[in-house]
């Protein structure tokens, strides 16, 4: 069984080790949205189930994958990065099937959406950086609060993903209040909208100007350090950190 | 201009852009291991410099460019990560000509060797995670300490770029120190050699058995958090974080 990474959207951003894993495959498993990006073919079966249900899901692949079938999981960007790849092996460990453990579970990664929208904006995760999950849905808040803290005082660029969804409008406004307590209101941030696809929109401002309604869950945030600067029409962070902070 | 990545090392983890944009360069640019990397073609000119002269390097780049060659910059992995694309951006700042600000330079991202290695682990990275380059030809020893102590209060899992040289080989035992009263000596840490070549070697130790000879400048480390655990022969962090840490 295949864990793969089909990147942001765009389907030249997809290694050719992947393309060739989904030629091979008998059963295709995802998220509907991911899974609609694979194109049908005879012998092949498509299973695209709703979000939050990465545990079901996964636990139908391994279903699949022990009873001999070729199956491939596919996640947008990274799977290893807030998507199926640990929610696969959550599901394995919850299953307690000393069988499935001797399934080959490979993950096979791919351009994860923080990475590609830092190569649209320039290089603003060019320094020391951390990856945050925006959402409450597996953590508590107050997490969420201490990690932006602790990252603005560490110094780190940051990558958030999921920053805003419908059932949860003013956790982001509280956010951005951190952020600029911690790291200060001239530090840029940048919001990347369907990064790779048709309608990419990308937007960099200061924390200052930054306003709630610029994120929603198809938007990367990206919040540069105190030294990420403009050059031109590109954003990026020095490679060297003069002092200690 | 292009500013590609070129992934960990295994060709079948390319993105196909990357590989049309090096079959249509007429320069490439990188540090030599890079480079030979490259297939020699005719009209193509490889220029391969060593190490620690990105800023030279990149400066010949944007030369090139603005001379109206398809010049591609490589990096080993994400070009924004820890890699030329910073380089280049720092080069055109400090050049200072207008002309250049006009120049077409994109950023294509490629498979960042933490990400490849946490693959192979398993979903190491599978919650909020902390990039730091160990090394301190660019920024202070004491900055790098203080990210490993408050990365590890934050609960963040880490992975380590440059994590040890025969220059300074005391402070990989240092940092070790650290992560062992930052994250608790039972925290599972992993080493990936050469991820993705011939010779990969992936170990998986508690921070309590981890040494720093288990490190090189070929070696990219993972730490996990608290939660970061074994099943079957995979090394994984949930997705869930069930209190504030």
């Amino acid at each position: 069984m295949k864990i793969v990474g089909l990147g942001p959207g765009d389907e030249t951003m997809v290694t050719t080790q992947v393309q060739h894993v989904i030629s091979e495959a008998t059963d295709i498993v995802g998220y509907i949205p991911y899974v609609k990006r694979i194109p049908e073919r005879p012998g092949l079966t498509l299973h695209a189930t709703d979000n939050r249900v990465e545990i079901e899901r996964a636990t139908h692949a391994l279903e699949m994958a022990a009873s001999g079938k070729r199956v491939a999981v596919v996640s947008s960007g990274d799977p290893g990065v807030f998507a199926m790849a640990s929610a696969v092996f959550e599901a394995l460990e919850a299953a307690n099937k000393l069988a499935w453990l001797d399934l080959d579970i490979q993950v096979l990664p791919g351009i994860t959406a923080m990475l590609a929208a830092s190569a649209r904006i320039g290089a603003p995760m060019g320094h020391d950086f951390a990856a945050i999950n925006l959402s409450d849905n597996l953590k508590p808040w107050s997490l969420i609060e201490k990690r932006l803290r602790l990252a603005g005082e560490a110094g780190f660029a940051m990558g958030f993903y999921n920053p805003r969804s419908k059932s949860r409008p003013h956790q982001f406004a509280r956010a951005l209040e951190i952020l600029r307590e911690a790291c200060g209101g001239e530090t840029l941030i940048s919001f990347a909208r369907d990064v790779s696809k048709p309608d990419e929109r990308i937007t960099t401002v200061t924390l200052n100007e930054a306003t709630p309604e610029m994120a929603d869950m198809r938007t990367v945030v990206i919040v540069g350090n105190k030294d990420t600067r403009r050059v031109g029409a590109h954003v990026y962070t020095p490679r060297y950190a003069p002092d200690a902070g």
